[in-house]
């Protein structure tokens, strides 16, 4: 066998096992379950050293390679990540379980009772980067659906997941279950990620968790539908009935608390009536918290020391400290400006006008939508989901935050006596 | 411009359009969409003589090109056809609209309030054979659900499906809705499908309705999510406890009611204990039928007349009057043929065992499972959804019946009083 021919047979094994593991999975009581991820949480923290220890050949290899300090730093596990983690993995277990739950339930004038009941969805492939915790929130809660998952985690990190992933397997056996319900591509070879994408028999879907370079790849290659986003170009819109404290806190939040995630606001969208009075207060927040402030040409000219925006800002992820601000005049041009730049994932609207906050609400079509809050909180476990897998900007089964009751699906109980149709 | 280049961009020019539309379609009232359903129903029937004269030119193609008696059958217009067609609409019309549906409400203890809220999917992509009505349902159910639609029809029907897709305009036209809410692909040219399936930034998921020829090439090509089923293998499981008239009037009518369609029984199982009492009776029944009985080596060695089975006939979906029975060692040996073997579209069980029956249920991972009821009423007007666009034996978004329900999908709106993230 050839190298390629190799990695094809043992991706496709992985599938194969996943899918008997799923099958396992799907009538599993609920104790069972939690006892798994209770049992891994308490794995974790008795093999604190050990975890530490391959986390620290990934860290060595990885200042070696010379990453970057910020991934570095996402590569890191020490004593309270590691904690946070165990602790991540009990909050799963005390979510109810989604499975079983009948969702509907009705009666036909024949008399067939029908019920729609909520079911495990099946397979589900995790593709990561270097967070080492991807690990076990992603395992916990596929585990937790009923779920088998195959985890692909970067290469960079690959002590760490390994180390993560044996712990969860422990859980596994402890409770009874099998541990192909959590598996981990065991190369780092990067075309083990291309076969896993065709393997359409043996995975129902694929989440890529990472940067826009993975995303991509993924999109380009997979034979299989995503879970995905692939830019969070945030919207936040100050209309001009906005409470000025409210706007001025809101917007320095909702860009500057934390500028990497998704969530992050990049792009401010300010109502001309505020140009004299809000605009520059917002500007001034901003630029003393340290954000750089890209203007449209009425910004520009409305407040000093604003950088000019070009038309390639309306359209970027600057996941850093800078901000696009853009002067609109009322609700419609914000509207047409989001539904042109935006990546659909979350934008929200700062105005005491009850109306207004509602037409935005109906109108922009994005995962998320917004009134009086800082776009920050676009996040599962901010919506009291529990974790997240990711978030989804596509319009398919999930979007938004995808948490354990996304990973589900549903089939249909029938219950006659005998009926024929006619 | 080459061929291959116009067709390229007539058909992205088709998506771009859809795509526009449903974002106008995304918050239009009720009454628009229920009106425009309305007023397509009436120019049906108002033009009942120029859509029959339109079928007879397909009808005519057909008959020189050599179509199957079924094929005509299927491809035939007649005055009550075009009625059901109509009144189709109007029920549909009838049905509640989804969007805007609350699905869930929620508040933080921050004091963010959530809401999960049904909105239009966006975009679907339907591609058919000869069926003219498909034009009409497809086309009603995406409007319903505040969907655009992109129509493929077969080239056998493309006089008729015109013929019908022109009324849907005049009723999108008279209600005042963009007549790009549904759309037919212009060519019959059989590249504009390769074409249609790349489509993924203007096609949110694309519904294969025809044979297994088509179905597989979809599955093959498509870079889009897509609604399907490929076989429909369901199984009908006689169990020991069944009471012997209901076994013996679902079987028949299970198998024999339509044969053609997807939901009609192709395997029957029946258990040990019933070789010598149940099972000949069963037989015959279906013998009297005109049915072809296929039995494994015990259904042959008790009852005479039956044609062996080979392996392939338990992955065979005959749609046919065709059957393949089995005698198994009770539940156990049930559910292990139907994971085996089944297509997960829909099986039934017969028992007047309720714990028997309860284990069926949950431990048989199929879209539809069922109890004492003929696998014929799998099908989403049986079930009370209304018409259906098809049924998924995927295990993403839609399960089952595709009914107006399952063409939305959600967003989250949040609204707060200011609230930052910590």
């Amino acid at each position: 066998m050839t190298d390629a021919d190799q990695l094809t047979a043992l991706m496709t094994d992985l599938g194969r096992r996943a899918r008997a593991a799923a099958a396992q999975m799907a009538t599993q009581p609920r104790a069972a379950k939690d006892a798994a991820l209770t049992a891994a949480a308490a794995a974790l923290r008795r093999d604190l050293e050990p975890i530490l220890a391959e986390n620290a050949k990934d860290m060595a290899a990885g200042r070696e390679k010379g990453l970057t300090p910020a991934l570095l730093d996402r590569l890191a596990l020490t004593p309270a990540r590691v904690e946070a983690m165990a602790r991540g993995l009990e909050d799963i277990a005390a979510l109810p379980d989604p499975v079983g739950e009948v969702m509907a339930a009705w009666t036909r004038p024949n008399g067939l009772r029908l019920e729609r009941v909520r079911t495990p969805l099946g397979v589900v492939g995790v593709i990561y980067e270097s967070r080492p915790n991807v690990t076990a929130d992603a395992g916990a809660l596929c585990l937790k659906a009923g779920n088998a998952v195959i985890l692909r985690g970067g290469s960079e990190s690959l002590h760490s997941a390994r180390a993560i992933h044996a712990r969860l397997v422990e859980g596994l056996d402890q409770a009874g279950l099998p541990a192909d319900a959590i598996q981990m591509v065991p190369t780092s070879d990067r075309a083990a990620v291309g076969v896993m994408l065709t393997l359409s028999d043996s995975i129902d879907v694929i989440v890529p968790r990472g940067g826009r370079g993975l995303v991509e790849r993924v999109t380009r290659e997979s034979r299989i539908p995503l879970f995905k986003h692939l830019d969070g170009i945030c919207h936040t819109y100050v209309h001009a009935d906005a409470d000025p404290d409210t706007a001025r806190a809101v917007c320095l939040n909702a860009k500057m608390r934390r500028t990497g995630i998704c969530g992050s606001t990049e792009t401010i969208l300010v109502d001309t009536a505020l140009t004299g009075t809000l605009l520059p207060l917002i500007i001034a927040d901003l630029q003393q918290a340290g954000c750089e402030v890209r203007g449209c040409e009425r910004t520009q000219a409305a407040v000093p020391g604003v950088v000019p925006a070009t038309d390639a800002d309306w359209d970027t992820e600057y996941l850093d400290a800078i901000v696009s601000v853009r002067i609109v005049d009322g609700l419609d041009e914000a509207l047409a400006h989001i539904a042109r730049h935006s990546s659909s994932h979350t934008e929200s609207i700062l105005t005491e006008n009850a109306e207004v906050a509602e037409a935005f609400l109906t109108r922009v079509d994005s995962a998320i939508v917004m009134h009086n809050v800082s776009t920050q909180f676009a996040d599962g476990g901010e919506f009291g989901m529990g974790a997240e897998i990711g978030i989804s900007t596509g319009r398919l089964h999930a979007r938004g935050p995808v948490g354990v009751e996304q990973l589900t699906i549903f089939k249909y109980k029938v219950r006659g006596t005998g009926q024929c149709r006619p």
